[in-house]
This record gives structure tokens, sequence and C-alpha cells, in this order.
């Protein structure tokens, strides 16, 4: 980042004034040049350790104190990418990542993703772009019948459809349009008398939600499971949690059941839950985040059974969907109760084509006005693969983590520790001997960092019934299985040596 | 969309396997296609009709009913934008683009956004990809001296900078943290005396926060502007209404001022309402969504003197300083205020950097969890123009709607209906003669829809004080000096028309 008088030159024209910085030809040719650096990025991917290996703070070292006064050419900067930045990515695009949960982008996620950055559209209503709005439904409408969803919650059947940015934000919305549908019913006062309803496994965006929301944190609940139900949320344990609530007076309205829990792709049982919602009127969302894609696939289909019964579900076309980050798929039965709850509408945006309802404006199905055309990415992926490879990606993953799980299952000094439903598998290293297995948490935690600090994989960790698991979850969109047998031979070296230097 | 069995073929290898969907040469050859393909529609983008002119339903008639079972090509994909698609566009990047506030792409916006969805990285907290995090702060820093924020809002200084999606989300997050900081001292069961304060001029972003976050909607104030105010908040109505609300019990506890008012590009006045705010204990939200890039300019810095009274500060990156959408830049002074209400801390993201706290976990600062690596191009951006650059862009634009204030200005037929402040000019048509005076704001209906339906220009209105006026908002990155004057001539004939048609 030195003088750059010289390469200054070439971002002014003539006569001395700066050049648009939207030209068409100068875009063109910084465009193909980051494509190329992208692509070469993907090549060389294996090359570089998987989980960043950088110290906190270790950029403000390295980057000047303030923005340059003059231009920078694109060079310079793509030089600064390699040396400045790469080395403090974690590379979840590495054929070697098996952390969280992966994200699955592609060349299809890609594109749509920068036709959509370049048109830069603001779809805040159907008059503000309709092709934002219309291919919104549209898609949205496709997918729903690649899941198998029923037709209530298809635009044609009086729901609907609508991306979000993550699961958080789907959450939010759909808490608030249950908050206001009964506050709107026994009085905005009894606010400190809702209740909302998930697991000891529900994911964290859950308890955000009713927190943003203001639902009083002393009624938020999550239902304790147990191994026997695989850490599934039980019905009846459900249901004695909501009655002792109702006897105290308080208002259950909520009640979110997952399918595949974050720690290890527990699958909550849908109609009991929805069962238990009915008796007491809760909403009930599904966040099927992580597994509700594998739902294209009728061998999977089943873990939504009694999502007809369900208010509304959403899944992440940006976590195992190919699909480039954020892509959150949100279907409501009841689109006007997102829309009583989030809608405003000021004379700026006032237009004939919201007058004459005969249009979907999505700013009033979400937290924010602004939303960008997500729909492409979508329409991108589902038309560049097609709906047959697809499910043949979903179950390529799926044989990779079944793979991976008989290579544990074969080595003696490990264990599966939960069943595997999808692509991910937890297990752990045994404690060799008996009087050793107060250690067992930290053993694996060692083993672990140990895999991780060898840059060759990544994975991360999860605790359930207070057992320390490391999650070996298959989904980054360049893994072939050659990545995961060599991964599991470094964690079986990785093993023996933590193994011989134990205390 | 016909069948493309044939070009199916390319996307399976000679086994019969679909090839990765990140095969790094294929995303190569696309990747240029694409680049390409948007190159292109920049250069022709003025052949286009800017705002849309097709009807509800167009895109349903012409798409499949399902998503396709087998690969379509790109080159048939980009194909059906053109012929799909791009007729439901409104072209946000057409320089004939003058409507709401136009959104200012660029090509180092473009190029951060590509950098950022070609790593993909899900950047919640500082371990899951340390550059995300860093990289953010940094900028954020870089970006508050050219603001000349105080030390306050710059994380050398116990505040800090982060990037949000938009200004819904910014507001929606300082108005929780300011919820729970009085709610956790008078009680969470207090949660029905707050109240939020803003202008009948605010942005409908802070009702719809205020909703989403529990406020009770008899609590929210809309103080009314007047004329002689110029539409602005004036300090002592607020301190009227908040005192009235005082003295009836209830608790006031957020203000949030705006610096350009999306109707008329108002300035509320901060100095005078962070007083009222101090006497009242109340947090204050700077929304400087459209003109706070401005203050990068000398001249334009008052607008916000007295910022280092105010709480938070946010403006949107993607709307007048050359982001792509989106990018909201918000500054905090407290970040714990932020953390205390929107941070979860579950087993599975605990790791070894948050515990040292000696990092920031952006995830705590956001609604969402997940987020995309957002400062990449805010970082390209300010170094491929620099700051002398992007001073000049802005002070272009208000160049031009000085411009076109002056040609408004010496034809009789018009008037300047506010005075003009940045870059966008509030007319009217006048009635001819005094009689027709209840007529004005039908004849300035005509007017627009007239320009808007030419497809040679685009522009959206406002009614303030109950005068219907036409927004012109130079701002789109490809606009010209000749475009406007082009405009303008588009405006007076169509005007004669209307007048001329009139009854």
């Amino acid at each position: 980042m030195g003088s750059l008088q010289t390469d200054a030159l070439d971002f002014v024209n003539a006569d001395g004034f700066q050049v648009n910085p939207l030209d068409p030809e100068e875009f063109r040719r910084q465009g193909h040049m980051v494509i190329d650096y992208l692509a070469d990025y993907y090549r060389d991917i294996h090359k570089y350790p998987v989980r960043s290996q950088v110290n906190p703070g270790y950029l403000r070292k390295r980057l000047p104190s303030a923005a340059p006064n003059d231009p920078e050419p694109i060079e310079a900067i793509l030089g600064d990418i390699t040396h400045d930045i790469l080395p403090g990515i974690t590379h979840w695009m590495s054929p070697n990542y098996f952390a969280y949960f992966p994200a699955s982008g592609s060349t299809a996620g890609f594109l749509g993703e920068m036709l959509s950055t370049g048109f830069n559209v603001v779809g805040f209503n159907w008059m503000s772009s309709p092709a934002a709005t219309e291919l919104e439904s549209i898609v949205m409408d496709w997918l729903a019948n690649m899941l198998k969803l029923p037709e209530c919650f298809l635009f044609s059947g009086g729901g609907g459809g609508v991306l979000q940015g993550t699961t958080c934000e789907a959450i939010l919305c759909t808490l608030t349009a249950a908050r206001d549908r009964v506050l709107n019913r026994i009085g905005r006062e009894q606010i400190g008398k809702l209740v909302v309803y998930g697991s000891d496994q529900t994911h964290c965006a859950l308890q955000k939600a009713a927190q943003i929301a203001g639902i009083f944190p002393v009624n938020f609940r999550a239902v304790a499971t147990t191994r026997e139900d695989a850490f599934a949320l039980n019905p009846a344990a459900l249901r004695d949690v909501v009655a002792a609530d109702v006897a105290r007076g308080l208002v259950p309205f909520f009640v979110c059941p997952t399918i595949g829990t974050t720690s290890s792709t527990a699958v909550d049982p849908v109609k009991g839950i929805c069962a238990v919602a009915k008796e007491y009127n809760m909403w009930v969302h599904i966040d099927a985040a992580y597994a509700g894609s594998a739902c294209i696939c009728p061998e999977f289909r089943h873990v939504i059974d009694g999502v007809e019964m369900a208010d509304s579900f959403s899944f992440n076309a940006h976590k195992w969907f190919f699909n480039n980050l954020d892509c959150c798929c949100l279907w409501v039965k009841e689109p006007s109760a997102l829309v009583k709850a989030l809608s405003t509408s000021p004379e700026y945006l006032r237009n004939k084509a919201t007058e004459s309802k005969q249009v979907v404006d999505y700013k009033d199905w979400q937290i924010a006005l602004s939303r960008r055309f997500r729909s492409l990415k979508l329409w991108l992926v589902l038309r560049s693969y097609g709906v047959a490879n697809l499910r043949n990606f979903l179950r390529g993953h799926v044989k990779m983590a079944k793979h991976f799980e008989g290579l544990v299952a074969a080595d003696g000094r490990f264990e599966v520790v939960v069943p595997r439903t999808f692509a991910m598998v937890c297990f752990r290293l045994l404690p060799p001997k008996p009087e050793e297995s107060g250690k067992a948490n930290e053993l694996n935690q060692r083993l672990m960092e140990a895999v991780n600090a060898s840059g060759q994989a990544y994975m991360t960790h999860a605790v359930v019934g207070g057992v320390y698991m490391i999650r070996f979850a298959v989904g980054a969109t360049l893994t072939e299985e050659r990545h995961v047998t060599k991964t599991w031979h470094l964690v079986q070296k990785q093993a023996g040596e933590v193994l011989a230097s134990r205390t």
C-alpha cells in the first residue's frame, strides 16, 4: 500500500476529471480480474490452513490508520487481500471445512448474487421493481412444491413465501406476528404473560428473537431433552411445561420445533408438537434451517410430516442448498398476520399498484424496508443444477457422512455419540481406561484443537447431555470423499498423539 | 426455456457424474460471462424505460410453474433475464433515475460484494473468520474519522462501529438496547410506559422498530413539524410532548432525529434535541441514512454538530456513498448496551478468542447471528476512489441538483417547495389560475405520472404540510449534468401537455 501516484492516473481522464465510478468498460476490466482472482482462490483453496491462524488484532498492525486520500488501483487492493486478508479468513469454502454447519456456496449462487448486486434494485414494494417481487413469489412456490409443502403455504393456497436474510430474522418476524395476533385479542398490557417454547437444543435465534420482541426473559422456556429421545423435544414434556404455565395464569403463544438441531441434528416431532400447540392455540414455527433442504429428497421428507399443522416454516438456502450467504426461505400460512405486525404505509411509498391490492409488498413481510433481489440466486441455483442434481448433491453429502461414520465405528478407540440423521457425524474419542472417564471431555477438546491447529481440517464441538463431542459436518461444496478419508486419517493420527501424551 | 438435453451434457463429466457446482474453471467461464452481461447492461442502460412498465402478474405468465428437473445452461438463463426479468426491473442504476433516494452502486462496491460472496464466510464471531470482524472495525474507524465523529464513537474511545443491512435494523438494535437499559432499571413490567419520539417526517423505520420491540403503539409520538421550521423537529415542541408524557406517568426513552428526511431532506437540530433528551435521560439515535455521507465534506459537517451528545449514529453507505445494497453504518457510544440486549452464548459457539475478551463478536451487535463480510465493499470503495474523490462525487451530485433547482426557479410556472439542502429538489407545478389552487396536488400527480410513464425518467413524490411535491433526487452513479438538463426539458414538455389538457 505504498505510493500509488502513477497508477492513480488510470482513474483520471484526459481532462483531469475522475472517471465515473460505474464506467462500463472499467467495470468490465476490473470485474474480469476479480473473477479470475476468485477462480484461482477456489482452485488453490486446499493450500490454505482451513481455520485462520491469526491472533486478535493482527490486521490493525498491517493496515494504515486512515482511508487513503487518493485512489488506489484494483491491482494493489487485490494484492493486499492476498497478503493481509486471506491469512485472517477461515476458509468456509475449503473442501476440508467440516465446522458449524458448512456454507454451501456455488457458481450459480455466486452469479445470482452478482446479478442482484449489479442490478442493485431496492425491492421494498412491488412498484420499486416488479420483477424482484414476482420472481421471489414464483421461486418460493417452486421450492414449496419441491419440499411438498401443503398448498396452504403457497400463494395459490392463501399463504406465501418470502426470502429473509437469516433464520433469526424469520423467527423474529413470525414471533412478532404471533405476539400481535394474541395481544390484539387479549390486550397489549398482557405482554408480560406471553410465553415462548423451545427445547434446550433449540438454536439461540429463538431466545434472541423473544428478547428483541419484548417477551419477558422469565417467560422463555427451554424444555429439557434427553438421550432417550435423541435430544428431540418430547411433546409430552412440552405439554407438562405449557400446562403448568397456563395454571399460573400465563399465556403460551409460540413454539419452535427444530428439524436438525445445531448440536446434533436432532429432529423434533412436528406432529406431536403441533398437537400440543393446537390445544393451547400457539403459533408453531418450524425451524428447519439446516435440514429443511433435505426434504426435497423423498427419503427425508418424513422429517417434516405434520407441517400442514404449523403456521410457518423456514430453512436456510445458504446453509445446505448451494446459495451463497444470505438466503433464508420462509413460508407462512397467514401472510396477513405478518403484514399486520410489520407494515407501515408512509405517503412517500404510496402507489397505484399497492392500492390495487393485486400485488405483494414484501417490505411488510420482514424487518427492514429495503431488500435485495435475493430470488435471483435461488432461481439460478434451481435452474443451473436442476432438481435431480440438487437431490444428488445432498445425497452425496449424506453418503460422505455415512462413510465417515463407518470409519469412526471401525476404530474401537472412538464412538459415534448420537445416531447420524443427515450429513453430520457426532463422535468422540473414548478414554482408554474406565478410571479416565471424567477426563473424556478434556481429551476430546484437546483432540479437536490439535486437528484444527494443524490447518488441515476444521471442525467444531457441541455438548449434549454433558458429553463433549466433535461435530463432523459435511456440506462444503468442494468436499469429495477423498477429503473425508484424509481428514479421518488426520483425526486418527492426532488421537494417537493426544492419547500418548495424556497424563 | 425449451429442452436443454444437449446443453445439459456440459454439466456432466465423462463418468456421468455431475461436475462439482463450484468447479473453479466452470466458475471462471460463467463468471466472465456475467461480468460482460452486466458491463453491457450499464453501457446500454439508458435505453431501458427507467420505471418498469409491466402489469402485476406479468412474470407468472412467462415462467414455467415448476423448477426444472435437469440443468439449464447459463446462456439460456441469461437470455431469460434479458427477455423476462429486465422488463420487470425498475432501473435504479439508470442515469435518469431520480426517485426515492437513488442507490449509488459503483464498480468498487460491486467488486467488494463479489469478494464477500466468493469467500462466503459467515462472520458471526471473531473466531469464525477474524478478518471479517477486524476489517469491519478498522474501516468503521476510518469512516468515523472521515465524518469527524467524536472519539467516543471509535473503538479507541470505548465506542465502536458495526455494519448492519439497513437503517431499520440499526434503529431496531439501538432501540432494543435503549429499552433494556431503562427496563433493567425500572422493571420489565413497566414496558407499557415507554415512549418513543420522532417527528411526523421521521422515516417509518422508527415506527416499525418500536412495533417489533414491543413498545405499545399508543406510545409512539410523531411530533408535528411546520413549514416555518422547514419541517424539522422543533426541540421546544419535542419538550412539550415529552413533558406532557412524563406528567402522565409515562417514561420517555428514545428519540430519533433525522439528518435529511425522506420527504424533503429536512435536518433535525441535533443539539437542541440532545439537550431535551439529556433532561429526560433518553437515548438519542441520529438517523442520517441519506445525508450522513455528506458530512465527509467540511461544508456539510455542521448538520451533525452536537453528535457527541447522541448515543448512536447511522447512515446508509448503500444510499449516497457508492456501496451496493446493503450496507448501513452504525456507531454506538456504549457497545455493552447492544451486547446486553442482543447477546446469546450457546455452547456450540464457545471459543478461546471470545473467552479472552480481546475480540469483538459482532453477532451481539445485531439482530441476526449470521453475517456477510460487508466491510470488504466499504474498504474497496474507500480505497478505489479515495477520500478526495468521494467528496467530489457528492459535490457533483449537489451541483447537479443546484443546476436543476435553477432551471425550476427560472420557469415561472413552477416553484421550489422547500429549500434544497443536499442533492434533492422538491418542486411543483403551480396552478395557473388562483381559483385552481385546490387542484394543485392533482395537477402535480398527473405531471409526475406523465413523466414516469414516458420511461425517460423516474421520480417520486411526497406530501409535506398538505402540499404534494415532486422529489427530484440526484444520486444515481451514472447521472451527468446532461441527464439532468434533458429531464428538466421532459418535465417542461409534460407540464405543457398537462396544463393544456386540464379541465
